[in-house]
């Protein structure tokens, strides 16, 4: 998808909000919001929305001075997670089909947004969205290429949301797993440091993708990096940063919260929706 | 009020929003979109949020070449509310206390944005308004200012509103008034023709205020003008770009929604509460 007009004020509230999170220094939150709005009437946005993104974090990290505004939210969310393992473990047991409730699981932990509300009912939020139907449902279809596959490329999105990966992966019983994270910080997504904590480092192998920082991975439109999605026997791809730059690639599963109501008018479902598709072209 | 951090992507989305409204050309509503960015990137934020609102709107009527975006918004509120001015006057007559009724029917014009939905029950939302309460209520004071004022200044706000202005000002009997409306087009923000179109241009004096353009009158913020609105004998305001502007002026009565939560939290209510009181300084 590429940057649609409606992307470009988003960008705005991304950047105070971030920068919020990353400084107390209102001078600097102000400094962040006027560069960001200077990228925003230069930049092309002939790119998809993640893209700009990177570069709005760039700005934040380098006039902030915080490499990782986001640090503390992660470890916050990879607790809270980790301590609901054992029980999100026991609802993939007691289930007649564990697969499909493990990838339940795993879109539950696309829509919990554990920085934003600390004080809800977690486990209430989890077994709602257990009862909740796919908008979109490619379980059929996805269970047949599992069976076939060896190797599965896992695009993950956010730290916290990993244990709940964990979870889905604990199913892949007998593949090779490679676990595609970011390289380096950009907002809450998931890093080789949540990998770790979320006890996933000997089950899988990493590949990294990049924050906009050199060094950091390539972008999830790199040719190189698309040719190795290709060529994997199976691709599932979590929430909608991945969904945002890769949604055109049909061999691609996609899993997530539709947040966004263009990603929700994109795919064709309500805000709010739960979606699990194969990539289309529109 | 000055501009708070939180009013710079807004008045990206105000950008977009108007673009959209005054032309249907995707290139030039990115290049209003550019602009804006560019405009926020350089221009100080030691002013009220109006002040840098109308430089927002000069680039959207200079790039769409639309110089009245909101025309047929403006004709449609007051249409509306012309079909309701004999109901409404019906509620005043038969009201135990018509000045009380009169005021909070010109708050319900200033809650009711007739171009966001045109399907609702005007006359039941208007009904909820006459049931709320004031959050914050200075209707004492302001019935004794009244009792003793010859000449009352009346700070209009929007088109289709100045209908249930209309209301209000037929309650203050025996008095000079002089409204005070935009010299030339912003947003849905009421203009001379409208002043017309509501048939008050026999009951009162017309005053103007800028657009942000030459010509169309002085800023809120005009030492002359706040010479003007000082030496009246009683100065009622309505709506929230007044109050950005004007806020720290105790001798005005302000009359608004507040639906930016900056300014809910300034005066100390809710987004939604319905307020009338005097400028303070916080």
């Amino acid at each position: 998808m590429n940057v649609n007009l409606d992307c470009v004020p988003c960008f705005m509230q991304q950047a105070l909000k971030t920068a919020r999170i990353a400084t107390d220094d209102e001078r600097k939150q102000e400094e962040i919001l006027r560069e960001t709005a200077g990228l925003l009437n230069r930049v092309s946005y002939e790119c998809t929305p993640p893209e700009i993104a990177h570069q709005v974090h760039e700005i934040v990290r380098r006039i902030s001075g915080n490499e990782d505004p986001y640090r503390e939210v992660k470890l916050h969310d990879n607790k809270l997670a980790l301590d609901l393992y054992p029980w999100l473990k026991q609802q993939v047991r007691k289930s007649d089909d564990p697969l499909y409730t493990a990838v339940k699981l795993a879109v539950a932990g696309n829509i919990i947004d554990y920085g934003v509300n600390q004080s809800f009912n977690v486990e209430e939020t989890i077994e709602r969205v257990l009862g909740m139907d796919f908008a979109l449902d490619a379980m059929d279809e996805f269970r047949k290429d599992l069976a076939k596959a060896e190797e599965i490329y896992y695009l993950a999105d956010n730290a916290g949301e990993i244990v709940f990966d964990r979870v889905l992966i604990d199913e892949f019983k007998n593949k090779r797993i490679i676990l595609v994270v970011k390289g380096g910080p950009i907002i809450n997504d998931a890093t080789m440091e949540d990998v770790e904590t979320a006890g996933l480092s000997d089950k899988v192998d990493v590949d990294y993708m990049g924050n906009g920082m050199p060094g950091t991975g390539p972008e999830r439109t790199d040719p190189l990096f698309l040719q190795k999605l290709r060529d994997a026997d199976l691709v599932l791809s979590k929430g909608q940063g991945n969904f945002e730059g890769l949604n055109e690639q049909d061999y691609i599963y996609f899993l997530l919260m539709a947040k966004c109501p263009l990603i929700a008018r994109h795919i064709g479902v309500e805000v709010g929706d739960i979606v699990f598709t194969r990539g289309f072209r529109r």
